[in-house]
């Protein structure tokens, strides 16, 4: 646990925002897939800061090493590490650093947690830039499930007041891939601008704005998943709160679910060309714990970013005093963005888990 | 997994609803702590059915049996098992069964997880009815951390489309001892009068009804929960998520978060008596995946009951075609009443959990 | 871990000596499985205390009753839950209890491990008695293993002074069904009386006796184990260093690698029928801590039991003075007959979580 | 598992001998140590090839950087990664490799185990190099521990046919730092003498000679290890097994336990200077899987290194026929000097486990 998940497919993250490098290792990837490495550069390149002008213009190659588990471009079935090198660091931008808190931030808790040793240069290990290894690590479960038919794509489902639609009455079969060229991907042609309006307005105002991701798998077998504690939406749930800054997680309607009656919230069952389909998913694919064979469909709620560049009231750790911090430095105005690769390749990874779960209870 | 959950407090639990019996072990308990058998049976009892003339009228003891782990009513630090008998299994309710899909339900996808070896008699091991020894653990670690100073506490938020108030702006000092007597506790005097009807109608009309659930707790030290995997978002989404009919858990100001920009979700940090608070509470107590000392304050959303009355579409699995099934038997036309002791224990389990991680780390 | 163990097939045990119940959960064993229950029994039986007059002559019934996890005698996928009631359960035999401590026992190490708050009544939780659950999880996984061509069995190679040959030049064709039938397994026609002898002179001279047990198992496929941690030796060695008294576990030639050369120790590689095997087994089956499809032979030693009616120097806990012990009760004057079986049980839960695990592996 | 280990403490593994590096994530380990490099250092150059001429005049600097969970020299609470590059691997003395099996070694297991797609080039993830980022992480914990008051000390008991004493009867507060400075550490003046000439012989041959490794701790507190299944003896055996060449582990008297009676193995318990210690330590420090706090003993057999130049019967994989195969390069003829440091480190890795395990049960 802590820096490490998965029972089947085992990830250990480590590395601080300031060290000398970030990383992971998974143990558990099958043996003899060739890895696609422009499709990880480019997973890579959609988190990457200073991709458009909506993101913080600090550039970081984010360039992986693979140190063990590949020969000759083929996974070996051995764990697999992938260190990134942390090389545009100014640790001056972060100014006062662990004096005065950032609200919003883990100043205060990183720092009580490790009893005042932990590493609070730019974040430290609670940095958003510990989600590379992750997209690394995704982008080679995303391309495995892949090759099994399945697909993960996310949309902008919120941003600020603007508002998409959902997935939930999305055509299952309409074409998505655009959406992974789009700076704001979005359903609805055309939203994309507002959105960006919106991200401009607010870095304007020095200040940040949050929103909704919503993410639709397609392509899942009915039966991943496992009751009591290993429920689909246990298992990504787990995961996407792991990422910095997501604060709800809901499936299918998820909160709308409080005003749906039982007789409007059940997923009447048919027959459809010899297999079992719901006529609904409000469900969002996943009944007891585990996928129905329908797409898999939830949503992370992203807070605004913390670091803003209006004062703010907060303490001097070391004066035990009230202050005022004035975050200076290259901030993202809004995270979205470069959030929905993450969003992306914690599913891959959660499903992978349940996958390899799966696997191990055929008889 | 699976069955089994935790690392430091490690949970196994089993059962069918219609088996010989239901039970957990857990291991990893503190010794020596005496069990407070009255506030384990009392958890119990809000969980139990027949409560009110709001939940079904079947009644069941669910005495609770402790096979091993406690000598003279004190803990010993060694696995304590309890099991709970199925005594009031009329099987026959469950009509069908295994051949018409009660939709909402896990009949189908329970099949396909166990190839058709499952027991679906009741749910099986899918059946709510597994909360019966998640609220027996939840008691002990509820009291364990009670003896710390820890306080948890839910109220029903929103049933159907009554709203309540939430903690988030509710003095944290206000008496809160009421709630646990309440048939639907809520925040707001007299508006359980308005949820009770908004379940009588629901009842009336053959159907059933959602909600949300809010849970505060007070009194945990800053410094619990762990990054990357192991935010105390993460470990209480993960047990919430396998409570059946929970679809969504948000932190703090949860999916409002998309509308707040950063400058007003930031929680301000300030000294006060030597403490380091913050003035709002939005980030719900969690900052950076670890506890900040400010109230802990989330929420759940419960879909509707699936077992209503009223006629279905489904699918007939033995003859492979579409049929209609009508769910006979006695169930809650609103799981929320009985639903709230069981958030309370998941919390209680998880903070326990994360406390024990905590205390693995201390130097 | 503690009390639980397993990754992919889990267990969790729980009880003490003299407790309600003793018991186990096994979560993650394949669904579909018709128990063969008379087998259980048997292997229950060996294990059971007065099966000969070599054994103590308390009597157990040790009747498992099968709480979940199973539907009309056939697994279906879910935590298979067993518990066995302690009925014969006179706790007056083991006297002075937790204030003479018994020399061998755990009643000092577990009195400090729990704190002073543990069950020590005939030894609690560390009591031979907690291996009947085992061997009941350890049965149904044998029969699993079995009907995949898996075949596990044990003799006692050592037993005090006289010792038998070793099945590392034992034909492995040669029928072993006998074995199982034996008080006294033994590869060496009658050497089965000499070892008895052995055990009637220690009960005579108030006295106990130890050896060493050996196990081969064939039918097992190459391929399981995984390096680093996870070796076939890893598993085994961590079981049987669970089970009380074993105080060494080795492969193959075992401590008698010591005076091998390299020339001597390598198996060759031959190519036989298609497959590839090796000409001798020095190596006990197993290299880079996998199988490799020859018999996997290892050999545990099970000190001498602790239990013995000669009075003993010891302390006084009550006192904190120096004291004498003697220990009265009805004990086993060497306990290998009974351990047999449980070394086959642990033998069969470690395959068959290495086989899982592998399984998880496969493209 | 696998490549991971731990749960309080816990341990992922990376790497293959020719790959780009080999290294370690170490999660869990406390925040605030100065970790002591020198003494890191030390412990790796025990373990390195070329320190004398009793092994492989391979060099390699094997110098590791520490990545990630380190500020100013201190340890901050996060994971701790190391990597260690690989340098001098020339890939050509490992000759036709994965067509002919090498003998006693994992060319065969690995390539069923890896369907193939395995990193053979030098025993991959096999290679006993996987052992130096162990002895990295087994200096911290030594280091902590030691700072404990936890003294961790191993000599060689047997090297071929020459025996040495054991630490079963060896004073407990005699000096025994001279063993660390010792090519051949032994109890006995002058053994070592002995011990060369037999691995010159060894290598005069064209073979090479096993032994055995005797490991004692002293300095532990009573009340390490749990039952059921994390007894010291399940942890340590875990990790022994997974040090390539062990093959064998045991306890105190380990399988001289077979011919010890109960009156005799049983160690007498005496109260002294308040404390209540045992007369003997047949048992070597751990009853009931737990250490009773008198010095815990322990050995490991390591078989001969299976590299030797000798021709040797085996099969062509890819030909699938018999063959011959002569291994040139560069070998070590006898391990046990290289293997001391790890089986120190193993045991430091094990016991910070458990030191951290029961650390999270006090009350």
């Amino acid at each position: 646990m802590s820096s490490f998940f998965g029972q089947h497919l085992r990830l250990s993250l480590f590395g601080q925002s300031h060290g000398e490098a970030i990383g992971v290792t998974m143990d558990g990837f099958p043996a003899g897939m060739v890895i696609d490495m422009a499709r990880v550069k480019r997973e890579m390149a959609r988190r990457a800061p200073g991709q458009s002008d909506l993101t913080t213009p600090r550039r970081e190659p984010d360039e992986p090493e693979v140190l063990s588990g590949v020969l000759d471009g083929r996974t070996t079935g051995q764990p697999i590490c992938a260190v990134i090198r942390n090389t545009n660091t100014r640790s001056r931008d972060y100014g006062s650093g662990v004096d005065l808190l950032r609200p919003g931030h883990a100043d205060y808790t990183g720092h009580v947690r490790y009893f005042g040793f932990e590493d609070w240069r730019g974040g430290g290990h609670f940095s958003g830039r510990l989600t590379a290894p992750i997209v690394f690590a995704g982008a080679l479960c995303s391309q495995w499930l892949a090759e099994q038919g399945v697909d993960i794509v996310c949309h902008i489902q919120q941003l600020g007041s603007v508002r998409d639609r959902s997935f939930l009455d999305y055509p299952p079969d309409a074409d998505t891939a655009h959406l992974r060229q789009m700076a704001l991907p979005v359903l609805t042609p055309g939203l994309d601008a507002a959105m960006e309006a919106e991200v401009l307005r607010a870095r304007a105002a020095q200040d940040s704005v949050g929103g909704i991701i919503e993410c639709r798998v397609t392509g899942l077998p009915a039966g991943l998943g496992a009751p009591f504690f290993d429920s689909v939406e246990s298992l990504l749930s787990h995961l996407m709160f792991s990422v910095p800054a997501v604060k709800g997680v809901a499936f299918g309607e998820g909160f709308g679910f409080a005003e749906l009656s039982g007789s409007v919230a059940n997923d009447a069952f048919r027959m459809e060309s010899g297999r079992i389909v719901t006529e609904t998913n409000h469900s969002g694919g996943v009944q007891g714990g585990i996928t129905n064979g329908m797409p898999v469909i939830f949503r992370c709620v992203i807070r605004a970013t913390p670091s803003i560049a209006q004062p703010q009231r907060t303490v001097s750790l070391q004066k035990g005093e009230n202050a005022e911090v004035s975050i200076r430095g290259r901030h993202d105005p809004c995270i979205l963005p470069r959030a929905v690769p993450v969003v992306e390749a914690m599913t891959a990874i959660g499903l992978m888990e349940l996958w390899k779960e799966r696997q191990a209870c055929v008889k």
